[in-house]
C-alpha cells in the first residue's frame, strides 16, 4: 500500500445546492476534504441567508459556478482539527464568513485585509480551492473544512443563532464604520433597513455615534429606533432631506440595486463619505460632481472585512451585547425564504437551523 | 457736513470686463471701495488666466453676474492699508486668490477651510461683497481692495509673474495632495496637462511622490518629464492602462469636461482616491461600483484651499523652487487668449502683464 502524506479521503456531506441559475435549491450530497494539517472541521449549527446568496444562486453577477452550495454566515462546533492547528480544539464554538483562504503573501493579506487580496480571496462558496482547485461549497450543509487562519472564535457571550449574520452583514457594516473612524460625536446614516442596514444601525449606535436611518417607506420609525436609530429620515420627503443637508460624516449605503445617490451625497458634511456596501454595478443615475467638489465629499465602496477585523467585530459585539435580529428557518423552506427576501419580508435575517437538514 | 465713519469714497479703476455672456471682454471703468479698517489696497502687477474665467465670463455655470471683471490669480504690491491692518505695509509683494472673504464664524472657517464656508465664501469676482452687497470685481484690473485676512504674502524667492497661477492652479492641486497625505512613497497620477495638471506634476514631485501623467495625446513624454513626471501613461493604450492597474494612491483629475472615470478608477490601489478638481457637473458615463467596493476606492472632489494652506503652499513653492510655466499676455489680447485656451494652446498658463492695461 502506497503511503500518502495527506490521503485524499473525503467526508460525505449533505447540503442544499442550486444545480443551475434557474433551478430551485434542493438536497445535494457531496464530499468535503479530509482536514489538511492546518484545517479545522466544523459541524455547522446555523447559517445566515444573505442577499448575495440569491444573486449568486441565480447567476445575477454572471460569475456563478454550479452546483452551488450557498451560505457564508456560518456558526458551528469544531469536530476535528489537523495536526498543525493550534488555535482551535474539538468542541469549540466557531464561525466562518465570506472567505476561506487568500494568497496570504500580498500587501493587503499581510496587512490583515484578506478581503482585498491582490490574487482574489477564496470565497466560502462559488470559489475554487487554492490547492486542489475544487469548487468551494458553503454553509447550507452539515459541515465545512476550513484553514485555521480563516476560522473565527465565537465569544461565549454571543448566542449562536443570532451571531451567524455577524459573519457577513455584521462585518460588512462594522468594517467601514471602523475604517472611517466612527465614534462618539460622529453623525452616521444608514440607507436601507434590511440585513445589513439593521446591523449598521446597531453597530453605529454601539460605537457611540448619532445614528439616522434613511428610508423610502414610512412607518419604520419605531422599528428603527428600537434597533438604535436616533432619527429616521424619509428620503422621499424633500423638507426632511433639506433639514439634514451637510449633516452626516458617514453614510453606509446598503441598498443592493441601482438608486440615485445624489440626494444622499448632499446630506454629507464636509469631508463626509458615502460608502457603498450593497451595490455591485453601475451607479445610476449619474452622480453630480458639484457637491463632491464644494464639500470635499467622497463616494466610496467597502467589502466585508479582514479576518482579524472580523474577530474584533465578534468581540465588540460580545462586549456590547449586539447580535442580529433573526428568523429561524427550516432549510426545506429555503426557496420560499428567497422569495420573501426579495419582498423585504424578513426581520432582518433568515438563519437556517441546520438540524432541519437531517430531516430533509 | 455729516460725519461718516467709513466714507463711501471710491477709487476709479480701469479693468477689462464682460458685459454679458456673449460679448468679448473690453475695457471697463469702475470704482473700488476706499479701504475699510481691515482692508489692503493692492496695485495689481500680474493676473493669471484660469479656465474658470472663461466658464464664468460665458455664463457656462449659469450663475454669472455682469458686468464681470474676471481674474483670481493676482499678484501685486500693497499701495495702502486700513487703520487696523497689521500684517501688511505699503510696498509688500502680495497675492490674492479665488476668495476675498467668508463668514469667518462657521466650523469650516474656524478650521481654516474658508473655501468650504457654510455660508459660501465671497469669490474674488462674480460674487457679492458681504458688507455693501456690491459686485466683486477680479484681477483683470489696475488694483483691488481686499480684507487683510484674505491677502497672501509672496515669498521673496518667488518670481512675481510665474507665481500668479499658484493662487488658483497651484492651491487647487496642492490642497488635495496634502489632504490625502502625499509624500515620499506615494504613487500619484495627474489626469490632464493644462494649467492645473502641470502644477499637479510639479507639486507632487516636490513632495517626493512617484508621479505619473495620464494623457490622451501621444508626444507629451518629454514635456511631462521636464515638469516632474516619472512616467507618462497614454490612457488610450489598453496595455499601458492594464500595466498600472491597482497602482495609484491618489489621482488628481484636472479635466474640466465630462469624461469616463472608470478606466482611471481601476488604476487606483487599495484605499486609493480619484479626486476631481476640474469637473463641475454630472459624472458621465456612470461609474461602476465594483472597483470601488472590491478595493475600498473612492471618488471625491476638492475645491482650491484655505487661506492658511494657500500661504503654506506659497512658502512650500518658495522653498522647493516651484512656480508655473507661464506665457505673458497683453490684456488687449485676452479674447484671443481665451480662444487659444479652448484649444489647449498654452504652456501652461497665460499671465496678464497689467502694465499693458494702461496702454489699452
Amino acid at each position: 500500500m502506497l503511503y500518502q502524506e495527506h490521503p485524499p479521503l473525503s467526508i460525505p456531506t449533505l447540503g442544499f445546492a442550486a444545480q443551475s441559475a434557474t433551478t430551485p435549491l434542493a438536497p445535494f450530497s457531496f464530499e468535503r476534504r479530509d482536514p489538511r494539517p492546518d484545517d479545522v472541521t466544523i459541524d455547522i449549527l446555523y447559517c445566515g441567508v444573505c442577499h448575495s446568496d440569491i444573486h449568486q444562486a441565480r447567476n445575477e453577477w454572471h460569475n456563478s459556478l454550479f452546483p452551488m452550495v450557498p451560505g457564508h454566515e456560518i456558526i458551528g462546533t469544531v469536530s476535528a482539527v489537523g495536526a498543525k492547528v493550534s488555535g482551535f480544539k474539538v468542541g469549540d464554538r466557531v464561525g466562518v464568513g465570506c472567505m476561506v483562504d487568500s494568497c496570504r503573501e500580498c500587501a493587503p493579506c499581510k496587512a490583515d485585509l484578506e478581503q482585498y487580496c491582490e490574487d482574489g480571496a477564496t470565497l466560502t462558496y462559488n470559489g475554487r480551492d487554492r490547492h486542489d482547485h475544487s469548487l468551494t461549497f458553503g454553509g447550507y450543509s452539515e459541515r465545512i473544512v476550513v484553514s485555521e487562519a480563516f476560522v473565527l472564535r465565537l465569544p461565549d457571550a454571543l448566542d449562536a443563532k443570532s451571531a451567524a449574520p455577524l459573519l457577513c452583514a455584521g462585518i460588512t457594516t462594522y468594517s467601514p464604520l471602523r475604517h472611517w473612524q466612527v465614534g462618539p460625536g460622529s453623525r452616521v446614516a444608514v440607507i436601507g433597513l434590511g440585513g445589513l442596514g439593521h446591523m449598521g444601525l446597531k453597530l453605529a449606535k454601539a460605537m457611540g455615534a448619532e445614528v439616522s436611518l434613511f428610508t423610502r417607506s414610512p412607518g419604520k420609525e419605531d422599528e428603527a429606533k428600537r434597533l438604535g436609530a436616533d432619527h429616521v429620515v424619509l428620503s422621499t420627503d424633500e423638507a426632511r432631506m433639506k433639514a439634514v443637508a451637510g449633516h452626516f460624516n458617514l453614510i453606509i449605503d446598503t441598498v443592493p440595486h441601482p438608486h440615485d445617490l445624489n440626494p444622499y451625497v448632499s446630506t454629507l458634511a464636509l469631508d463626509g463619505t458615502l460608502v457603498l456596501v450593497g451595490l455591485l454595478g453601475p451607479i445610476e443615475p449619474v452622480i453630480d460632481s458639484v457637491p463632491l467638489v464644494i464639500g470635499r465629499r467622497a463616494v466610496a465602496g467597502s467589502a466585508i472585512g479582514g479576518i482579524a477585523e472580523t474577530q474584533e467585530m465578534l468581540d465588540f459585539c460580545a462586549a456590547k451585547g449586539v447580535t442580529a435580529d433573526v428568523e429561524m428557518l427550516d432549510i426545506n423552506n429555503i426557496n420560499a425564504a428567497y422569495d420573501r427576501m426579495l419582498k423585504s419580508d424578513v426581520r432582518y435575517r433568515f438563519v437556517i437551523d441546520m438540524a432541519t437538514l437531517r430531516g430533509a
